[in-house]
């Protein structure tokens, strides 16, 4: 094997159920040598002989990312798997940051990403449609950017009537933003605003509530919920659990 | 078959490639006993015994809506399908449209939304990750709402320094709106803010472009499309053809 033939491809595996994962994406880790990825990810990889997986804990995503470079200026075809799509707050932007820093050597690695179904579009359908119309999506984590930006972004986005998607709506070690959050949207939106909490969308596991902001609370989210913030058209269907944003705006 | 064992799935077979398809996607393709949807979109299901194919033109999404439902209605097992994801400017609202409008008996249909690759994350892909952080999703056509609120949303968008993704950016018959948007983003974004070009991703005539916004034209942009702009962060990665938008923004 030798080092042109190695490559990096950042693979998006969807929510978490495995009828979510694309032809492609099973195609490139069927090729891989190695799997990198946060723990509970790699573990949706099955086992086969040729095969090597690295499992790293969350927050490592900068060493994970210049681990999986060096084994690709190795040789090694280097699966580095997300969840979700691995564009959206996940891990290509940390291997193309990884890769910017690292030795000219790397720049002429074969780098691709796989895209994947995001959390937001999965949880939109299992509650209906809520995103069909403009919307904007956002991570609620300030552990990267100023909670300032967050708020910024978060009342620019009300005035525009985005539909929101929140990604990390909140951790154990970030409590008190998501509380934050909905101070600010009950200061902007009207209290009937439809929210949707979508945990462990595909999982075994899932749950899915719809609530008027004024009955939100900030335990209604984790680390595994996706929060929809409908815009001020968005709606439910009387008499069915659909809730959808329509594709007409009068003038 | 009984009416009871009617469904309407609207499906999304993602932005063109057969391996960008889910599994999911292809389970209820194989269980449907009807295709519904716009002729290009139909034409990439299979042909198969027992699986009635109802192709049609575009822009009559609340009527083929109805035919699904009503179809659904007598029973059916109807597929609705759609490019890319349903939710994001395809079917899905549309059928909850014609839902919502129609017969009080079709609220007991059993209805579901089945996700796809997006055209705007399947265009990321191929560019790097320009959407890797916060971002907005906007449908350029103002065939369903007014041009006020297009150019609204773009100047807050670009205020909250969103990346942006684009849909629909120019057609035959609305020649002229693309470059008012190209205007106000000069007006607005310094000139070498990042575009990005992506025509048929993933079929076999894709092309991409990265250009300045200062080289972008109106004719670089048609309906198969998606045009991504950058936040101010967003760069190329020096020696390589890879965009991205880094995870970290400063104080």
């Amino acid at each position: 094997m030798t080092a042109r033939s190695g490559w990096v491809k950042i693979v998006g595996l969807g929510p978490g159920a495995d009828s979510l994962v694309t032809l492609e994406a099973q195609a490139v880790l069927a090729e891989a040598t190695d799997v990198v990825g946060y723990i509970p990810y790699v573990a949706r990889v099955a086992d086969r002989p040729g095969l090597t997986k690295h499992a790293s804990d969350n927050r490592v995503e900068i060493a994970r990312s210049q681990h999986a470079l060096s084994m690709a200026a190795e040789g090694k075809r280097v699966a580095v798997v997300s969840s979700g799509d691995p564009g959206v707050f996940a891990m290509a932007s940390a291997v193309f940051e990884a890769l910017e820093a690292g030795p000219d050597a790397w720049k002429d690695l074969h780098i691709e990403v796989i895209p994947g179904i995001t959390a937001s579009l999965a949880a939109a359908a299992r509650a209906g449609a809520p995103l069909g119309h403009d919307f904007c999506t956002i991570n609620l984590s300030d552990n990267l950017k100023p909670w300032s930006l967050i708020e910024k972004r978060l009342r620019l986005a009300v005035e525009a009537d985005f539909a929101m998607a929140f990604y990390n709506p909140r951790s154990k070690s970030r409590p008190e933003g998501f509380a934050r959050v909905l101070d600010l949207l009950r200061e902007t939106c009207e209290p009937d605003r439809l929210m949707i909490f979508a945990r462990a969308v595909s999982a075994p596991d899932e749950t899915l509530s719809v609530v008027p902001l004024s009955d939100a609370t900030p335990e209604m989210a984790d680390m595994r919920t996706m929060v929809i913030v409908g815009s001020s058209l968005t709606r439910r269907i009387a008499g069915t659990s659909h809730v959808y944003t329509p594709r007409f705006v009068a003038e």
